[in-house]
This record gives structure tokens, C-alpha cells and sequence, in this order.
């Protein structure tokens, strides 16, 4: 084993570039003061962070699962403004001792996860640290729609989502129990999937506030609740549970529909939509939009728990 | 006192975002899951990650000095593109236990660096974590000229800096050995100052290779010397030396010429003009390149210690 402090930073970047995606978009890569990217259309632009023992654990996730996260979680915010992803910036802290065979497999990762959405890295920074954390920035591009924000949705609109809920918090607990029941959903976990282009389509069909769903389908409602000054009535029965949550919550014998409520980091979309017959197909309507009250209610009351809060806990 | 854990994080951000800067190139800013900006020619991009302990310390940096320098360097990578940069995402990381008001006072000081070049904060992340860090992505445009790039510098061309150097080395030394000798050193040290713009200045004066000094005059100049395929050739008596930094040297009874050389952070411009009549006034020639050897050489020798590595000792 070689690590990236023996290694040295020169040799490590020469060794981890030619692993990484690449994008048409691309004028200049990683390697010099900058890189320059082409940009049709407006610059959309957000930015992740995946922190050691707090967004994943090097004894679950194998580097080439942290690439793959870290990258899918950024494309995803891209995709919840109904705009295109077009290029990464990939910062990675990492202790001297970390193996430097760990940091190519991450690149594997983001490979992994971007080149089938033509996405490509073009630069970052690399630094040591006590923990390893990667900050990634996503570029991406309008393409003719207006990005769509969390705003303007408006009473009386339809609410839905764009697959079902919960998988990931079923591999979470499953991780943390130490019991493999349903290995897609601990794959779920480790490399979330959701459908890059759903939050395109979302907005061609006219949605009126739209994000994905990454600390949980209450607490995300409640900021597109807060941002439109509208009430989100949601109907449990309605939330689509993932197939694998189900059947792994019947082994544990415990409900999955608070994995689908609260659990996040499935990234999949959640959107309003001016009326049903908007939504698209493979959606499912979860509840409405009212302006009889404030915030998100689960069957007519205010839900106890919301999710994660990240300085919380 | 009130920590960030306590704040919670939908909080923090509504403190933490009326203090940012903003850009008039902003379409849409912070609280969505991207930020939309409009970008006038390519789109220029660099990422900095500042990690406690080994970019700053908490007892030496206020929270004002870790904002202004975490801004800074970024917008000097922009510069030394020859770009103008535009916008930054800012991604902070930090223990529950921090106090919430370093917060506000670290978006105070990405304020003051970036207000005075119309710069804005348009978005970031936030996240626990054990040591605390700032990973910045900055954005900038080009304006009628092409990035310059570490690429094409060819040998019998002129070798200069934008200003003289070592003041960031000599306020870190001052800081290490508990001597305040100098006070604008140590405040340079803490609040790096290069004159944003001056990079575009050696594009428009046709330099053929540019970069920011950020990792010490000799190991960046040998960035150049590998990307271009030339020697570089310093003659070390003309590297001009900050007067603060004489002075320190001078009470401590040392060199303070390694400080030039090695030295990082003072963040002035690298770059190769074609001909001596082409360097801006102010700048000043230190050596010439080369097709005589390949890589460095300060005064005709091979030096034994080229400055920073970010996974090293």
C-alpha cells in the first residue's frame, strides 16, 4: 500500500485525472488555475458536501461508493431546478495515510456515476485533513425552461413525487443492525439512484416548485411549504414506500412508512404541480397544496419528527 | 453564547445569508437547490479548500480572516486565468459545538474580500464535522481574452512577478516563534491581499503563462517549467523581497530571501512575457526560460527544497 502522503500531491493528481469523466462542455481541465467551461444558457450551480462518519462510513462505503454518492447528490440538485448537468469540481480532504489506491477507486466512482449523463470533472482541490470529506460543485445549464425554484407553488396545486420513498433509510438500518435482509435497498443506501431528467421533465410539465428530496420528504416539504407561503396536506396512505423497504420492515417487524416520511437521501423529486392532470406518468400525488394553514401536515396534524438536521444530533 | 448544533441549520442559513455579498450577475441565489447566474463568455472555474489546522489555526485567524482568505485565493485563481471572477459557493463545515456568531463573522469577512470586485456568495453547503473547513468554489467569465494557462511559455521568454513576495512566510513565521515584529506581515499573513486584476493585466500584456503563487515561487514556477516544456532560470538577488518582511527577518537575525522563494500564499502573479518590453510596470523580471535544462534553477543550481506539499510532512 502507497498512501497519498508518501505519495505526495503532484504524483496523486497525475495518477487520479485521466480516471476522471469528461464533458464535451470542457475548454480546459483540471490541472491549471482554473478550467473553463462552455455555458448555453443560464449557469446553474450548487454545491454537497460528504463529511467521514456523518454522510457515510468508510466500513460501508467503499470509495468507489463515495464517488458514486457524492456525485449523484450534486446532479440531482441540478435536476431539481429542471436544468442539465454539465460538469463536477471535486474536493477531497483525506488524512496523509488514507491509501492512495482509495482516492483512484473514488475516481472510479464519479466516473461511474457521471459518464452516463455526458458529466465530466474538470478541476478541485485535494488537502489533508483528520477526517476524509468530499465538497463537490455542480455546473449545469438551462436548456429553453425557466429553472424551476421552491416559490411559487400556490394553494389548490397537486403535490407528487417521483418514485417511491424509503430505500435508503431501509439500507441505513439495515447497515446499522447489522442484517442484510434486502440487498437492493443497502445498494440504494450506498449509491442512491434517482432518475436524472425527472426534474426536467417536472418542469416541461409545468411544475411549479420542485427539489429532490435529500433530508427527507417532511422537512423538504416543509422549505417548498415555507419558500411558496403555502400549506402541504399530505396523505400517508398515498407515499409511495419502495418495494425493498417494505419487505425488509416486515422482516424487522416495524412500519417503513416513516423511512419513506422522514428518510433522506433517496434524491428523488418532489414537485407541485398546477393540477392532476399535470403530473406526469410514473408520479404519484401524495396530497395538496392549501392556504388553510401553514407548513406540512400528515393527515391533518403536524407531524412530531421532520428529519435530519445537519448540526443536529 | 449560541452554538451552531443549538442554531440548527434552517436558522443558521437565514442568519448566515443576509451578510453575504452579493453579484449583480446573480439570477438567483441562496436557498434552492441550486443558484442560477448569468455568465457573459466561457465560464471560468477553480475550487480552494481552507482546512483548520493546516491552512489556518482558530487562535491565530478571526472568523473575518478566514472568510477574507478563503475568498481571496479563490478570486486570485480567477485572475490568473486572466478571467474576472463573478461568484463563489461557499461550503462550510464545522462541530455543532462552534459558536454560531464565528459564523456570521466568517460571512462578514467573505464580504469584504469580494464586495470591493462585485463578487457574490450565490450559494454552499453546510455540515458537521470535527475540525472545521471551508471548501470554496469560485466563478468567473472570460472578457474578450483567452485564459492564459501554465501551457505556453517558450524558452528565451521573460520570467515575472506582480509583486514582491515573502510577507505571507514572514507573518507565519512571526505567528510560529510567538515574535510580533511586523504587523503588516502577520496581517498579510492572515489576510492575503494580491491586487486582483493584475493577471488580467499580463493577459492583455500578452503573457504566455500565468499562475498565482500560492504554494511558494518555486514549486509553482516549476508547474510552469513541466506544463510549458521549458527551464526556468530565477536569479535569486532579483526576486524582489516585501519590505516587511526584510525588516522581520533582519530583527530575527535570518534570511529572509527563503520566504520569497518558498514561501506560499502571498497569492501575487507568476507569469512569462514574451519580451521584457511586454511586463506591466510594477511587475518585476526575476529570470528568463529556457530550453538549456528542464525545471528550476535559482542562480544556475537545482534547489534542494521547492516549497509546499499538501499531503507532506
Amino acid at each position: 500500500m502507497t498512501t497519498i502522503g508518501e505519495m505526495g500531491e503532484d504524483a496523486l493528481i497525475a495518477a487520479f485525472a485521466p480516471r476522471l469523466p469528461v464533458t464535451d462542455s470542457e475548454i480546459l481541465g483540471p490541472g491549471d488555475d482554473a478550467a473553463v467551461l462552455a455555458v448555453d444558457g443560464d449557469l446553474v450551480v450548487s454545491s454537497d458536501i460528504l463529511m467521514e462518519d456523518r454522510h457515510f462510513r468508510m466500513d460501508w462505503s467503499g470509495p468507489e461508493d463515495v464517488g458514486w454518492r457524492a456525485a449523484m447528490q450534486n446532479l440531482a440538485d441540478i435536476d431539481a431546478m429542471g436544468a442539465v448537468p454539465t460538469a463536477l469540481q471535486v474536493t477531497l480532504a483525506a488524512p496523509p495515510s488514507l491509501d492512495a489506491d482509495w482516492v483512484l477507486r473514488f475516481a472510479d466512482g464519479l466516473r461511474e456515476a457521471c459518464e452516463p449523463h455526458g458529466v465530466g470533472v474538470i478541476g478541485g482541490d485535494l488537502s489533508g485533513a483528520r477526517e476524509v470529506s468530499v465538497c463537490v460543485t455542480v455546473l449545469g445549464e438551462t436548456h429553453g425552461t425557466e429553472p424551476v425554484t421552491r416559490d411559487d407553488a400556490l394553494p389548490g396545486q397537486v403535490v407528487a413525487v417521483s418514485a417511491p420513498l424509503g430505500a435508503a433509510a431501509a439500507g441505513y438500518v439495515q447497515l446499522t443492525e447489522g442484517r442484510r435482509i434486502d440487498e437492493e435497498t443497502i445498494g440504494l443506501f450506498l449509491r442512491p439512484r434517482p432518475r436524472i431528467g425527472a426534474g426536467l421533465e417536472a418542469a416541461l410539465h409545468g411544475a411549479t416548485a420542485l427539489m429532490d428530496i435529500s433530508d427527507g420528504l417532511l422537512r423538504d416539504a416543509a422549505r417548498i411549504a415555507r419558500r411558496s407561503e403555502v400549506g402541504i396536506a399530505i396523505r400517508a396512505a398515498d407515499v409511495p414506500v419502495h418495494e425493498g423497504a417494505r419487505f425488509a420492515a416486515l422482516e424487522l417487524q416495524i412500519d417503513p412508512r416513516p423511512w419513506a416520511l422522514t428518510g433522506g437521501e433517496d434524491h428523488h423529486m418532489l414537485a407541485v404541480f398546477p393540477r392532476g392532470s399535470a403530473v406526469p406518468a410514473g408520479w404519484t400525488v401524495i396530497g395538496e397544496t392549501t392556504d388553510a394553514f401553514a407548513g406540512v401536515r400528515v393527515d391533518g396534524e403536524v407531524p412530531e419528527d421532520l428529519g435530519w438536521d445537519h448540526f443536529g444530533g
